[in-house]
């Protein structure tokens, strides 16, 4: 059986509020769909198998050369071809996680360990992983801020894992899909050491910070040539949309937006978290767009009663029952978050 | 290197009319348009993993349950996808044929073995594929209509291809993604004995009947519930994008364009055949909306200078040089090629 995920709106009906997707509470840009609006027709041609103007977009903003840059119909695509593309034995993942790493895991038959940052520890990467790393792993999982706790690995930890990795021949991915949301990610991000590392694929996502998980975009990028071909090989050359390309191309002109993001997130998600700390709810600081929380079994039933989707977050590996997960929304949707929860809590 | 296809326009000027993609030639209709249009808000949701209004529709036209379809991100990701799922060790390809097959089989490491087709036989499917087939083979390509020849297999040699493989285990992956064009489908396509031969895959299309290669939709039918959940399971859940599954809703709506677009392809492909043969021009009879014919090496090169785009098919296994592909296009479009070619045999 597949994992549950967030962002399923479809099982629920109309007029629900969701805050099980963690995507930007400024929503999709008016350039993102007039762009789109604009060229409709090319729905009648085949996608560019190159990505020209995206990977050309992408290569400025990460100050990467374009054949670094591998994308996906999505950033998940990209975990399952990398993966396909390696055809690791053994894996690592850092749990509690993404559930997609486990699952392009299994599709190609590896043995997975998993590696539990504990909430003694609030769910921080430690040193202690290090001990894990040895000859016999493939590939190693990481995400950083991690989903669903929100937290950012230490880079110089980070740096440990991934030397030492180096060192065994170990191949290590680092999921950065929320990194956009993280204030001051430029001391968290792995991005300025991936020329250095062959052993590294940075996972990103435009999912999130510009609203547009329908059309599915994200992007690799890897230093090493040898692996971003062969990615490229274990799938089929369409695999991004003209949609998808051009929502890219469109997002990435609105330069400004991550910040104004960035901001608006920080702000709300300390109005949510003082309210949070008001009403004796446990909860984890966050350095993503998204609060990993603690409460009675079932409490997500409570909040459909108010029309509103919530995460449970019972079936993440190293996590369990009582935990779940919100995204940071608009004021105004975060406010009904609010005064749903001190009905019940209260 | 990646395989090089037709419909890369993006690799030249503007002003190109491009007859090497296998495109309708009554283009996308205004109702996929507007239906996409009215629905771009919804960008910002993540897609329905389940497809559950486009497996219904899907359900309706093929009269099959819902378990058996699967989607895919265009039909070229099922392919790869149902590879991986099933992870052959070794592959007989009928070539001339896609050549996705190949790079599938190759993305899992398996090995190729390939039953060509004959010029001498019109490349028709012959009986002495049976022998090819035997205990050591995990999986078979066949493709029909054909892709690059336009030609259907008769289906007793099919249906007794398909038992054999049965017999000894073989899994049987029929590509008719060019089968909505084909007077007469329902002598050719392998659909009404889905449900009885578990070991067989049909992969469709909606990229070419209703000229959205763009947003990238097709599926997959087979009896088989275990091999539809591996294969859902050896990819992401959100593969299939919301605006490819708003427009194969639109389209499955349009019931009357596929008979309508199959009238209009047959009489323009007599058009064209007529002209080549006035011209002398060697062809092929084609079954599908495309061309195979012979010319002089670099034919296609002859006809850029008329800002003509046609499929050089010397790349394909089992042709070779002087061997080219058009699609039928409009009879205005068919009607600037037959000038050009005028020009450049007489």
């Amino acid at each position: 059986m597949r994992k549950i995920h967030g962002g399923d709106v479809y099982s629920f009906g109309e007029n629900m509020i969701d805050f099980s997707a963690n995507i930007t509470p400024l929503g999709v840009s008016e350039k993102i769909l007039s762009d789109i609006k604009n060229n409709l027709y090319k729905i009648a041609l085949y996608p560019d198998v190159e990505c020209k103007t995206l990977v050309k977009a992408v290569a400025e903003k990460e100050k990467l050369p374009k054949e670094c840059i591998v994308f996906g119909n999505g950033a998940a695509e990209i975990i399952f071809n990398a993966v396909n593309a390696m055809k690791p034995k053994k894996v690592i993942i850092a749990a509690p996680a993404f559930a997609e790493y486990e699952c392009a895991a299994d599709s190609v038959l590896a043995e997975k360990i998993f590696y539990y940052m504990g909430e003694n520890n609030n769910f921080d990467l430690d040193e202690d992983i290090l001990e894990c790393i040895c000859e016999d792993i493939d590939l190693l999982f990481l995400c950083t801020p991690n989903n669903p706790t929100g937290r950012c690995a230490d880079i110089e930890l980070v740096l440990k894992v991934v030397k030492k990795c180096e060192a065994l021949g170990v191949f290590v991915i680092i999921d950065e899909c929320f990194m956009d949301f993280v204030v001051e990610s430029e001391r968290f991000s792995f991005d300025r050491y991936i020329m250095e590392y062959h052993n590294v694929l940075i996972i990103k996502s435009f999912t999130k910070m510009y609203a547009i998980p329908g059309v599915r975009l994200g992007y690799g990028l890897c230093g090493n040539r040898d692996v971003i071909d062969k990615i490229c090989l274990s799938r089929q050359p369409w695999n991004v949309s003209v949609f998808a390309q051009i929502a890219g191309v469109s997002a990435l002109e609105q330069k400004e937006l991550p910040e104004v993001t960035r901001k608006y997130v920080e702000k709300e998600k300390r109005f949510l978290l003082e309210n949070f700390s008001e009403m004796g709810i446990e909860f984890f600081e966050s350095s993503a767009n998204f609060i990993l929380f603690k409460e009675c079994e079932e409490f997500d039933k409570k909040l459909l009663n108010y029309n509103l989707i919530i995460r449970n977050c019972s079936n993440f590996r190293g996590l369990g029952k009582g935990f779940f997960r919100i995204a940071v929304k608009s004021h105004k949707e975060n406010e009904v978050l609010v005064r749903a929860l001190k009905e019940i809590v209260f």
